[in-house]
């Protein structure tokens, strides 16, 4: 027998798209002979489909997008996952199901056992969990049919269920698992995804066809990274990351394979080509292929203009340069030398001028009150205002530039320099956006080492530094990690050697200024933990705050 | 035995303040003599706490607060909505739970069973649901005990669970039973609520307690409104909307009550009323009391003028008006008028010279494009800047003015008029925008006549209406109401008799300005369906853009 995985790139509610893809892909695997051809959780709508499911119209065209792929499912089984129907009165409407489709029309359907609600997770919000459990048999085989989270809840101390449907499937003696999915990336994400397969081959002692989706859909980038393991645990395959992916394989290959085929995983290129990933698909996912932003001089929009310049190409990036009588020269030196290294299109719009005139208005009625970050954010609202000129003008869409650390601190002006987008680093720290920097660097100085080593500042008043304000971020990201991945309250931090004062104020930030990442851009998820929908705090709340 | 309803308004994450207002409750109720005194769901926490519950030290805190009730549970039983533990390994790690304290200490606690995870919740990413079902006896009584969602897949026709918690309870023959609810606002639910509770009594036959939540979090109003009902279905009472209240009964008075007692509901009265619970609210709990906005002299901005007065104060609410060159003169004057009605602080700002000074930097890159809807996002944008730079300066929160028609088709500027802290009227149609107006002015014309007949207007470009490029509003908020609210999809929509050609293109409107509404304030939730986090749509999607 002969499987086919198929790791493919869907576009949320474009079922035409998605069923052509699928399409091409199922005519591929049968020139290859193949038995079964496996695509993602999801596939005929997209994974998040989000409230899009409320709608029965919307349901409605994944049901024909079924019907269409029985059409090519003749002399090959076709393995896909969409919604179905609840037809029980009570309970959810709808199942997130796996399709087995043979002999042109719908063999079987597992639904969904695990229902993940949590972080960026809302599927209890769509989906009854099923309460039955069957495999399909297939040429002489038993197949168990999981959908991601089934899976996820073998090899953990802290179960979050209190079923497991491959326990129930076991009981039919299946030959081997297949297991469809949309599991977003996140830098550590790929090492728990081969943990959690083998627990679950250690416990079954069968056979595992894993097939991820891969592709970006605005904040969630899914990684691809499939995986194919034998009953005894060797990593037969696993496929690329961040790129479409066709594979087929013999299953007594499988079974019997020795041999481990492991890609590498860095960090800094895992999160490297996420970003780049992400960027690329919300462009092109939108129908857009112009990126704007404003180049300061400083690390965080130099990485993000090499970011987006690798994900667009050079000539559909544009920056702004708009200095103020505060910048230092060097951040305009900074700034040019990264754009003629990247050879993209710049500008350069000084901002004083435009300052003057809200000055000039406003100084009758603030009178004697002194300089304080009322006008800073005028500065930096006037460069958002540019941005967003030059971008509505010419079509582009704007980046946030902004980083972790300064969005969970709140170091930022809201409808300022938080303008854009698409946060394209927003989830990285600070710290992680220097390690990004020197990864970008590795090869040749592309970042302007001067933008890497001098002390960062947002240059709103004579000699800002951002170290007048907060502590330097080899502290300040530590404690952030903490309270903000790893859900550690402020005693829990403090036992870790962090002085107190500090970590109250450090809490107390984050807390205070939940109200301007709610209107801050979708943030593309690098880590366990990002701001944004997998993040969900009161504004109005008086806790550590 | 004598039953005390407390209907509070706690505040998220604010243990002490909540214990401290409970414990008032308790010595009230004890002088009345009264048996048990009931507060709502989530008391100690507040409600929705949303994922502070994450955090081991908040539930800590939680648990130290019925703690502390426990001391205050002699003479008098206490019923208490509060998180508890879920010993079991497997599962989540919490319960919504009701406490029953009695003796000074625990002597009960029943699992909350229905974990709405829809609209704006998000229960099953906390709770594990009860799968044990008891009652208490207390002073010769049985009563059974339920938390919100417990009790509202009774009398529907299209059940949401696969189980009744109340039928499992019914079989330990209850006497009557206590509800403790956090259950938000919208202007259909308070006969909804009346609705539920009878198919409930009409089901058991015995009385039922029922404890809201009074009190805004962000942009969630609980309205108050408790009930106690007979077991043959009388009223015996409902409490007041919109404001804490703590009354005493007679159970054998409830038990034979005849005579039904209703609070009338008018919907614009009900919308109002909720609307400055909502606003008063989002600034005491913030800290605040000065409120700032940009009078336009149109409907939008007169109608949250008049909120922001009656629920801060006149002398705490300070209006900007910003003429642009095609501003009309009546824009001014009707704009001063209502100033001059309310007693409000005003500014006057001429915007041209700022939008000037940008247009003079940026006519070198625009060359000979023509002006568009750069130039127009341009005013509303340094018009955002002044608001902003006010409010910084002085420490008022800026109030968003945009109606729910303009949020959801995008007829405004992100980081312009979209600026703001929390949206005023976001959740009201511009058609219930006009009927406000109406309700406000029953009495006297408090909105100057002509902000209201006039035809609306950005004023963004020489003689520009809405009409433009939008249909009449009587048109349009239907179709809206029918996609937004009512989920319906575009063929049914053309079913009720709309152009095709106009559904259409105004679901395509909503769908691709879907990015604008992620970076819109938190909006005030006064409908069954608002903008914010009841609402869940991708922006990278391909469906119906």
């Amino acid at each position: 027998m002969k499987i086919s995985i198929a790791q493919l790139n869907y576009h949320i509610g474009n079922f035409e798209g998605n069923t052509a893809k699928m399409i091409d892909a199922i005519k591929l695997a049968k020139e290859q002979g193949s038995d079964i051809v496996c695509f993602s959780e999801l596939a005929t709508c997209g994974y998040p489909p989000r409230d899009f499911l409320e709608f029965d119209d919307f349901i409605h065209l994944s049901d024909e997008c079924i019907q269409q792929l029985c059409a090519y499912a003749n002399g090959i089984a076709i393995v896909v996952g969409a919604p179905s129907h609840n037809l029980d009165p009570k309970g959810k409407n709808l199942f997130n199901s796996v399709y087995f489709l043979a002999d042109n029309k719908i063999q079987f359907v597992q639904h969904k056992t695990l229902l993940p609600t949590y972080d960026v997770f809302d599927e209890y919000r769509y989906f009854e969990p099923a309460k039955e459990w069957n495999v399909v048999e297939f040429q002489g085989k038993k197949i168990a049919l999981t959908v991601c989270e089934d899976i996820w809840d073998v090899g953990t101390d802290d179960p979050l269920y209190t079923i497991i449907p491959l326990d129930e499937m076991q009981k039919h003696n299946p030959d081997f698992i297949i297991n469809v999915s949309a599991s977003p990336f996140n830098f550590e994400h790929a090492h728990a995804r081969i943990h959690t397969v083998r627990a679950n081959v250690a416990r079954y002692q069968i056979p595992m066809f894993y097939v991820n989706h891969c592709g970006a859909q605005t904040e969630l980038i899914f990684d691809g990274g499939s995986i194919v393991m034998s009953g005894k645990g060797t990593l037969v395959d696993e496929l690329p990351y961040f790129e479409e992916c066709i594979r087929h394989y013999e299953l007594t290959d499988v079974v019997n394979a020795t041999v481990n085929s492991e890609q590498p995983k860095n960090k800094m290129t895992l999160i490297h080509d996420a970003i780049v990933m992400g960027l690329k698909d919300y462009f092109r996912k939108l129908g857009f292929n112009k990126a704007i932003l404003g180049l300061s001089g400083g690390i965080d929009s130099a990485v993000t203009a090499v970011l987006a310049a690798r994900a667009l190409g050079p000539e559909n990036v544009r920056v702004i340069l708009m200095p103020s009588q505060f910048s230092t020269g060097h951040s305009v030196d900074d700034a040019l030398g990264l754009v003629n290294k990247l050879g993209i299109a710049h500008d350069i719009i000084p901002i004083k001028d435009m300052y003057d005139a809200f000055m000039e208005k406003l100084s009758p009625i603030f009178g004697d009150l002194p300089f304080n970050v009322t006008e800073e954010n005028i500065q930096a609202r006037v460069r958002g205002i540019l941005n967003m000129a030059i971008s509505n003008k010419f079509g582009h869409i704007l980046l946030n530039t902004t980083n972790k650390s300064e969005m969970a601190v709140g170091y930022g002006t809201l409808y300022g320099d938080l303008c854009g987008g698409l946060s394209v680093i927003g989830d990285v720290y600070k710290t992680e956006v220097y390690e990004l920097a020197r990864y970008i660097n590795k090869d040749e100085e592309i970042i302007p080492l001067n933008s890497i080593v001098k002390p960062p500042s947002a240059e709103l008043r004579p000699n800002q530094k951002d170290s007048d304000s907060l502590p330097d971020y080899d502290t300040l990201d530590p404690i952030l990690y903490q309270y903000v991945e790893k859900r550690q309250g402020p005693q829990d931090i403090i036992d870790m050697g962090y002085d107190p004062a500090l970590v109250k104020r450090i809490l107390r930030l984050v807390n205070i200024n939940e109200f301007k990442r709610y209107q801050t851009a979708p943030v593309l998820r690098i880590s366990t933990k990002a701001f944004g929908m997998g993040r969900r705090m009161p504004i109005v709340g008086k806790y550590l705050s």
